[in-house]
């Protein structure tokens, strides 16, 4: 469910190059857009000439410092409007979509590498079939730009991940063309059955493909999704868009990072054993219908497709009931065009998986050769593949988090790290350099990554997995039955709590206060600083009779003082602090909306109100102690928290209850999520759109006392 | 996840043969205990002779009137006394053991047919295998009765399931045999592999077994482990226990269920290309090395079982990783004991499959002759395979949605049924024997279910996902990201909320409130009886812009008039009702915790105190002018849910306080199950534990306003 995630720029990740990006100072990437139809060679030729960054073409770098001209693909607004292209012209139109997707993005940043791998998928797709009847599901997502350039949505891809612009995913909301959103992945078999069942219940004839990469497949879904497909033999196109991202090379712990699962052997075995084929009788066939020159037996295609699933023994696609073709080269408009008609003209045949190789970052030289492929980068200088460095002055949470667990494990070598296909999202990356032996990244797999640290847990040992609060909802009944039932010490840390900004609500850690605070076993902490997330990570690794967890946003730490040698301390279970002592209200806050409360009471006190702020630290178990000491000796008491309602503000409100601390003229106010979604954006505009700045919590502060001028003012 | 799920008696189900039952008058089974050398060929003689029922085997039906002699059983306290027998002892006590299953279960009830099944298979892994420095994990644990008599627990059988007896699942708190504690399925291959890879790191040589059966292995965790499994290429065996629970015939829907994923085909081509071996030669060697008369070569063992994986191409455990040895007839002790061993002395070899065909019920020809195989029983005449039926007057909550759910189907045509493996616990058998075609079971598979079903809303139809409370946290992140974000109108049937009885904390729903009432688009609500029930399907029904859930119990409804034609009246959406209008206090019930409060009411006014009790319905969105009257008019509001916190009382306190409900002397008191599981037990008991009982409540209700003596007289 992982590969969606993005890597933002100043955080040391595997897939976020910015601090690893080799610079090439004299190569370039461009298209010969002078002789559109002759580019493809072109890189071909360049690419054997150096077999990796292109030389042969750096000779015009200043091509990137404009837009580049894309005279075809000015013409296509829609996909209706590329019907009557020629295959050459559908080439051309390739190349300058290549060269578009990697213009806007050096503009804004984002999902770089995995859409240049798509690009020939994309035209080819959108050529063959119709959508919106045609139903197009692309797993993740964040290879989706440029089929939002080809569906309509071209002149709002500078806005793409920004406040009120397009998504970085694909989202309903947004097009018709969209027919699934999607953000976490392996989803799309599921829902493409689920829309080609219903088309039959319906009596429709349209076609669903559903693209999914080869990461997602390692995910349990995907493998349910196969199954029940294989089973029920609807018609519809399963894409298997292999990148190999489950087969990188092993050797270089600071380039890609290894295989992770089985399922990498066996499609290695696959494109081994079954080379890709050229498809020329097929491409010939195709350039007879859409108009070339030659012309030969339509019966050759069929043939050809059908000879495909002959081969080398069955795989486990066709175990799980799916016909299988393949391997087809990705990057073929023609082979693609062949294989997508032939399918389509193919009814009730149930369900097929066509096997396409592609190359993520294809056509960039920077990409291709970064060990990550520019998955996912901010923005950078198209000329030079260089990116924009930030400047912060201090590191995310994410990597803090890594220096944490790896201090406590130099100390402790029971101490083992977890995760799911997410090293460079979760700083697991840098735990792995340091314990090669003791980090497992079990894959696209947070189910069995929660059940496999239960099994480590079993045996005495301390895992920590760190998996996004999002993500972690995928894990989330192995959490309650195999863990917290238990009463087994794993600890989860969550990353990515709260709002996330340019991955929007499908990446938003909303809800993990929420359902992990309800289980009867689980420490439940979150860090209010950076300093804080080192001692909470040694509070876990001392918790060893029962699961904690610890949530942590994404972006920087504030620049408070680490601990000495990374080493934090542990905290008492179940207590807060103050952080200012003040009179009639008082602030709790959880995790980092401390911050926030501590900003707040800044702008209060301008306006001659010294309030109390006070760290909660814990949401389970809670401190007693301090809540009823700020209830009793304040008028108002508002809780803080940037996650949804159920969480910490309803622990402390049930508390109070039982404690009869509600009973009297105590004002407790409680300050959550709202009840919707948050779009992607600026992380500020999200907190703005939450009511969670200061000055929302300052302005609540003085209108529940019943100053309504100062509220007004605060907020202005 | 749902194999494990237990159908009570009274409760349409194909699992649950209450109603099914075939009454066989004449027949019994029965080992020959006074020749128990010769059991094993007698039961395949029997077998052979009639083809299915064992006619010849009915003379003395009065074995089963009372407990069975078990002389070799009786010996044999833990595995450790069983080291020293004979592969022919090792038979006689597999003959006696089954016995004793049987003969416990009649008085008990609880999971007999996959207990029968797996008899021989345990014999031979507890004789071969050492726990608990050996681990042995049972997938889903309904089929450990066995293991937990062969590991001192036997003289504990007759309180299986039962308040303070032994649970029905394998509990690591009551067994150090017991290395990992189950209840939904799937689970074991990771927790073993993390005990796998756990050792490896200690240094251990320790072997570790996960037996899963294949309808577990349709479930995407099964998917993820082997995958991860075959990629660390650690030490552990995996058990297929293949009891066709995948690959049923279909013809019959009053019989067994159809099978529902491929993989019951994958299965079948392995059953049908390789037939089971007979391992003469196999176990000849190992009679040798136990104490048997023939001498046979050791190398020839070797021989026999490297062999097995050359023969019909690649499988789909092969594809992942595993080592694949079968299939090996589950019930023949010496082929058993052979593998076992000769994979228990190859180290080093990673992790190998070992397919294994058994036969449910196997050796109660009631149990095999039965279209469930007696899968969850309660207790039975022994002698006839009768099962006593309950008296209830009412039938249960899940009929009832059944009925619902017709009706509603009769005048929507877009009304389409899913579930997850669960048709008998669900209802779900009931629909789709009157709409075949709009009803898919999709496997032990929750993840897809959701999925699929948001993809079927994608196309204009109207899904029904009916998913236990405690399975559907499975299928989470789907019900957030794929359903919830997307404001897609699925609906969640969510039975088995609240506590469950004898299936323990494993299944108790306790926590969907909590976990669906955060999610913004949700409605959540609960019928407070069977009627509601009706209304609310009708109204999910109606519900066609956001996805909606409601929770109903385990258990029967409590006798209503049900509205006519069975066909429900949509409520308003987020109206509750006031059911009895009093003074000073009033409860606030959601779901069947109504008629908690009701019976509450009258216990107070017993006592002179007229109280009010109202039944919100909605628990999102909340019954505003409800709440807000309530508070208003009364002293004291008590919230009564059968959930975690965080939940519907989390809902009305949020809302009371922002709007400023709470400030003044209002007492809110939440009652809400309390923060520890439950374990299981009668319901009864499990409601005066959780402190949830009517007496509970109207104790709260005296204690709050100050009559601390009548809150003592009535829970006295």
């Amino acid at each position: 469910m992982a590969l969606c995630a993005f890597a933002f720029p100043g955080q040391l990740s595997q897939r976020s190059l910015t601090s690893q990006t080799p610079v090439f100072q004299h190569c370039f990437f461009g298209t010969d857009l002078q002789h559109p139809q002759s580019s493809h060679t072109t890189f071909n030729q360049a690419s054997k000439k150096v077999g990796g960054v292109r030389a042969t073409l750096s000779e015009r770098p200043e091509y990137f410092s404009q837009r580049p001209p894309t005279p075809l693909l000015d013409t296509i607004n829609y996909p209706i409007h590329m019907k009557n292209l020629s295959v050459k012209e559908l080439k051309q139109l390739a190349d300058e979509l290549r060269s578009d997707v990697i213009f806007n993005v050096s503009k804004t940043g984002g999902h770089l590498g995995s859409s240049l791998g798509v690009v020939e998928l994309t035209v080819a797709l959108h050529y063959v079939f119709n959508t919106p009847q045609d139903k197009i599901l692309w797993d993740v997502g964040h290879q989706s730009y440029p089929h939002k350039i080809l569906t309509g949505r071209r002149d709002r891809m500078h806005t793409i991940r920004q406040t009120n612009g397009l998504a970085g995913f694909t989202k309903r909301s947004e097009s018709e063309h969209d027919c699934f959103g999607t953000g976490h992945s392996s989803t799309t078999i599921s829902a493409g059955l689920g829309m080609a069942v219903g088309r039959d219940l319906k009596g429709g004839t349209n076609d669903v493909v559903a693209i999914i990469g080869d990461g997602a497949m390692t995910a349990g879904q995907a493998y349910e999704a196969m199954n029940n497909a294989g089973y029920l033999d609807s018609d519809m196109i399963v894409i298997l868009n292999d990148n190999k991202q489950v087969s990188l090379p092993t050797a270089n712990l600071d380039g890609p990072i290894p295989p992770v699962g089985a399922l990498s052997s066996a499609l290695s075995r696959l494109q081994s054993n079954r080379p890709l084929r050229e498809l020329r009788e097929v491409a010939k066939e195709v350039t007879k219908q859409i108009g070339g020159p030659m012309h030969e037996l339509a019966a050759k295609v069929d043939e050809y497709a059908r000879g495909m699933i002959s081969g080398s023994g069955s795989t486990l696609f066709e175990e799980l009931g799916l016909y299988y073709i393949g391997p087809v080269d990705g990057h073929s408009i023609d082979d693609l065009v062949a294989i997508l008609k032939e399918v389509k003209s193919t009814k009730t045949t149930g369900p097929v998986l066509i096997h396409v190789i592609t190359e993520k970052g294809r056509g960039y030289p920077y990409a291709e050769k970064a060990a990550d492929k520019y998955h996912g980068v901010g923005k950078f200088d198209p000329a030079t593949g260089k990116q924009f460095k930030s400047s912060a002055p201090t590191q995310s949470y994410t990597t803090y988090f890594a220096e944490a667990l790896i201090a406590e494990a130099e100390a402790d070598k029971k101490i083992i790290g977890i995760h799911a296909a997410m090293g460079g999202g979760t700083g697991m990356n840098l735990f792995l350099r340091r314990f090669p032996t003791r980090c497992f990244d079990v894959g696209i797999a947070e189910q069995h990554a929660v059940t496999f640290a239960a099994g480590l847990a079993c045996e005495g040992l301390k895992p920590f997995c760190a998996i996004y609060s999002s993500f972690l909802q995928r894990g989330y009944d192995q959490v309650v039955h195999d863990v917290d039932l238990q009463k087994l010490p794993v600890r989860f840390a969550m990353d990515r709590a709260g709002l996330v900004g340019a991955d929007g609500p499908t990446h938003s850690g909303s809800f993990d206060v929420t359902y992990m605070a309800c289980l009867p076993n689980m420490v439940v902490m979150a860090p209010s600083d950076e300093a804080e997330l080192f001692h909470m990570v040694a509070t876990a690794a001392a918790i060893d009779d029962r699961p904690s967890c610890f949530r942590y946003p994404r972006g920087n730490g504030i620049g408070v003082p680490l601990p000495p040698g990374n080493k934090g301390i542990p905290l008492e279970i179940g207590k807060g602090r103050i952080m200012i002592e003040g009179q009639r209200v008082a602030l709790l806050g959880y995790g980092t909306a401390v911050q926030s409360c501590m900003a707040a009471a800044d702008l209060v006190k301008g306006r001659g109100l010294n309030i109390t702020v006070a760290d909660a630290r814990f949401c389970k178990p809670l401190d007693h102690a301090l809540i009823r000491a700020l209830a009793k000796s304040h008028e108002v008491l508002i809780t803080v928290e940037e996650g949804s309602i159920g969480g910490f503000g309803s622990h402390v409100a049930h508390f109070m209850a039982l404690d009869g601390l509600l009973d009297g003229n105590l004002k407790w106010r409680p300050l959550v999520l709202p009840d919707r979604y948050i779009d992607h954006g600026a992380p500020d505009d999200q907190l703005a759109e939450a009511g969670l700045t200061p000055s929302h919590i300052a302005a609540t502060v003085f209108n529940v006392i019943g100053q309504t001028r100062e509220a007004l003012e605060v907020m202005s």
